[in-house]
């Protein structure tokens, strides 16, 4: 019997974001959450149960160590602990995407162990019973197993907290344009900033429904004017809300690219930004404009990755290989 | 009979914003708010009520002609219906700060009109009179009215929201340095952006009574890291708010100043910054840093103004001219 398997997810970019947790442990958000997935953007996780005297684990061809290797043994022993078969494992993952472009591989990271484990294990599993056990390993990674443009239902309790599809990738063609401001890692992982909570958290809270009921009749109509009207808003809310607990994630530069999008889109180019914990700009436009926004970008001396909607996360053939 | 008479007012910097008003007309704030008279910077306004034919109004060697000219001639009526003497008036107002420093001439300009109008009516006003009065014209010029360090009680009605002196300016001497990030008038006026109301003022207003206990304890104690600290938060607690209405006053070179401030202070030099409705970022220290700080802004080459704690609004002797 062999229990080797190999898959491939994509990260993604939240429109309405999650910042803030009702269950620490089981990483159960205040709030629902709406991305979609960077097609173009991808982790391939190879994972091998065998009669290993340990589980090794690397990332990007560097053997991981310390926090980053016990969460992902942590995560091993879930499925172990599924399947009932006590093996040891190997795991390598790959990410295409630099850490330079602020994309937290540990979305696609998870979503990619969590699928090739199970497909590794034998296990039979919903896409609903994938999102929950990807959400264990990293809360945003239950977002990237189901197709396309995703919604996180906060839900109650470990069973209930899971993505489904709004939309499939090809529902609708939009660009993430991802300007790339600074190459330096975030000093305060997105982790310890959730913690800190204040009470702009309740404002946030407050409005966060019209946010998500927005951003989701955008994606299903294909009407992006809607989609990035209130992706900007709860962007600039959760980053307002951070501030107010101390966590400053924009750059000079990143305030710089905000105001060129709101001059581009007074020049009737339209496009809207947002922004993940970190100071990177994501840029959303259709392919007609595309080419515009990259040149009046480019001219302000930034870098560019490109994306367009991506797949539910996958197992690649082994026959592949 | 001579109804004439000429007075100096100085802006103010608040430590703790008024953002939000509970009434619009009689300009009753959320909030109380906490400020410090700038005493290097003025306004000195002469006002003559004579057989004249019509109301003239000159703001720096300019007439003033619509709205500017209208809310003057608000404020002369006041006074008209106050003393029950009709003549028109002439207004002589000049600023010795350029508007480049982004400093509201409205609240100097106020005081110092409500105090010339009182002096040159014979009107024999107590201070919170006068306070109230200057409210009236535009909401923190009744804190220009005090000496030193004020504060701005809410109230409830017309006759109990006014400024009181908290300190005088010689109790603390602290410097506020100026840095002028941007030349060109802002976009949107605070008035109108503050009528714009949404839930994060909710959070400001759960949180500004911490703010103000503080400051109020920096002030009375000579503590600068208790008067900054929070006089910080309380600022990006007001933008913050603005932003979630839509309104941004910060420029990439805004970030930046504050960027520089915390890197200041973590290199052991103190210093904290507080920002109003507009780009340009007030730092606050001592004496004794007040080169240094000086010197390591300049080499960011801005331009840089300098104030230290003023008196209250005063009528100038007439035999002085």
């Amino acid at each position: 019997m062999k229990f080797k398997s190999t898959a491939i997810a994509h990260p993604n970019i939240a429109f309405v974001k999650y910042w803030g947790k009702k269950d620490e442990n089981l990483r159960i958000p205040l709030n629902n959450s709406i991305s979609m997935n960077l097609g173009n953007l991808w982790t391939k996780t190879t994972v091998e149960f065998n009669d290993f005297d340990e589980d090794v684990v690397t990332i990007n061809k560097n053997v991981a160590e310390g926090t980053a290797k016990e969460r992902v043994i942590k995560h091993l022993d879930r499925f172990r602990n599924l399947s009932g078969i006590e093996l040891k494992a190997k795991v390598v993952s790959e990410n295409n995407f630099p850490m330079s472009s602020g994309i937290a591989s540990s979305a696609s990271g998870f979503a990619a162990l969590t699928m090739s484990c199970a497909n590794a294990l034998k296990l039979n599993l919903s896409e609903k019973e994938l999102s929950i056990l990807a959400r264990l390993g990293s809360g945003s990674a239950c977002r990237s197993i189901p197709n396309g443009f995703t919604e996180w239902l906060t839900g109650t309790c470990n069973d209930d907290s899971y993505a489904v599809s709004l939309a499939p990738a090809e529902h609708f063609e939009i660009y993430d344009l991802i300007i790339i401001v600074k190459k330096e890692k975030k000093e305060i992982s997105s982790t310890t900033g959730m913690q800190k909570f204040n009470p702009y958290f309740y404002a946030r809270l407050a409005e966060v429904n019209e946010n998500l009921n927005f951003v989701r009749k955008g994606i299903i109509e294909r009407n992006l004017k809607t989609l990035g009207t209130y992706a900007e808003k709860d962007c600039i809310s959760m980053h307002t809300t951070m501030m107010n607990s101390g966590l400053f994630y924009w750059e000079p530069e990143t305030l710089k690219i905000m105001k060129e999008v709101w001059n581009l889109r007074k020049n009737g180019i339209e496009c809207y930004f947002t922004i993940d914990a970190g100071p990177n700009v994501h840029i959303l436009c259709l392919k007609d404009n595309k080419a515009e926004i990259r040149e009046k970008i480019g001219e302000l001396n930034f870098e560019i990755l490109e994306s367009k909607p991506g797949g539910k996360t996958m197992v690649i053939e082994e026959s592949l290989f």
